[in-house]
């Protein structure tokens, strides 16, 4: 591995475990033993690693798995196979959206890049949700489809935020990510066709499984 | 007033502004045009000053204004007014939801007292739906209210943060909290039943509109 590519990879690591305020570029040069001199030959400083964190990783990847609806997949997977990511993606990057409003307030560049990213997973959203209205699956009037959206979307971006300050014990496991999609399902539900009832009742039952799965294991 | 009311409601008022991390309590003190000392004398540190602005004023308030359905108010409005108090709330002690967990990560007693508030919270708006099951303005299976509660607080909790994270200009006026009362009553859209449609369909034209003039007035 390139060093540039350890250095975020390390950064991950360390910003999620400790909190991304109490990690210095000097604790991750240490963490990896190089010098800061050469992390800084790299990144300018802690706020250029975290935006090409999110440049490079965390933002395009959401863009490049985005599903679409196919006529060889099951309408409804779709959707489930992008809250996968999207809660996957929260999980890897949590130190990111544990601490949003103030990562974007420190860094404009930051900023620009996250409020672009949104707006194209907007837009793919709203025409996914489209596709699934016209293959039957669910069901709803134009005027709501942009509050479904934002009411997904809000729900993608804080659960996991939601979730730790429920709790005295701030503890992240695989469980709060099955239970984000749960939360999601439970947002479609009203919405589901009752020809893709039998369909979102199978995905609600493996997600309780995991969830519990993921409960024993920990 | 009191000493430490105006420390209080200075603290409010500059982290609001400024943002919590950015000032110090040197900052208030020079702010009212008091000495440090005297600050002290009422306050150890920021983080108890942070604690006694949620336990006095924004948690209890929650609690204390919590509407209940009765027979003389229509059922609808109890939950209309419930979410009017939340996000009036959400504007007037921005500064604490705009950077809840890091604000709980710093202070144990804080985080403490804030998950028993949102406990009772949630206890509460359960009654509150089911209230207005009973009164038949709202109908849901059972094993729905749970997800219920969660996606109504989890919107009630970062709807402002949410909205601050999809801007470039982050600025914050009244058309935020019309519009977060917009995404709750969309929310609750699919559970209304054909009775109370029409109220539903009136309270979200009154909150439409009241935006519009919001929006002219800024």
């Amino acid at each position: 591995m390139k060093t540039r590519d350890k250095i975020i990879q390390a950064s991950i690591v360390l910003f999620n475990e400790q909190g991304e305020r109490n990690v210095t570029t000097n604790h991750i040069a240490a963490h990896l033993g190089i010098s800061p001199g050469n992390l800084y030959y790299h990144f300018r400083n802690k706020e250029d690693i975290i935006l090409s964190i999110y440049d490079e990783y965390a933002g395009n990847l959401l863009l490049d798995t985005f599903p679409q609806v196919s006529d060889e997949e099951k309408p409804l997977d779709a959707i489930i196979l992008y809250m996968d990511v999207v809660f996957q993606m929260q999980m890897k990057f949590r130190f990111f959206y544990s601490n949003l409003p103030v990562l974007l307030d420190k860094n404009q560049n930051l900023r620009e890049k996250y409020v672009e990213v949104q707006h194209a997973i907007s837009e793919r959203l709203s025409q996914l949700l489209l596709s699934l209205k016209s293959a039957q699956a669910i069901n709803f009037d134009e005027d709501e489809l942009a509050d479904i959206v934002s009411i997904l979307r809000i729900i993608n971006t804080f659960w996991v935020s939601f979730y730790q300050t429920q709790n005295i014990v701030k503890e992240v496991n695989d469980t709060i990510f099955y239970q984000g999609v749960l939360k999601i399902l439970a947002i479609l539900r009203p919405y589901i066709t009752d020809k893709s009832l039998p369909e979102l009742k199978k995905a609600k039952e493996m997600y309780q499984q995991r969830c519990q799965d993921a409960l024993l294991n920990n």
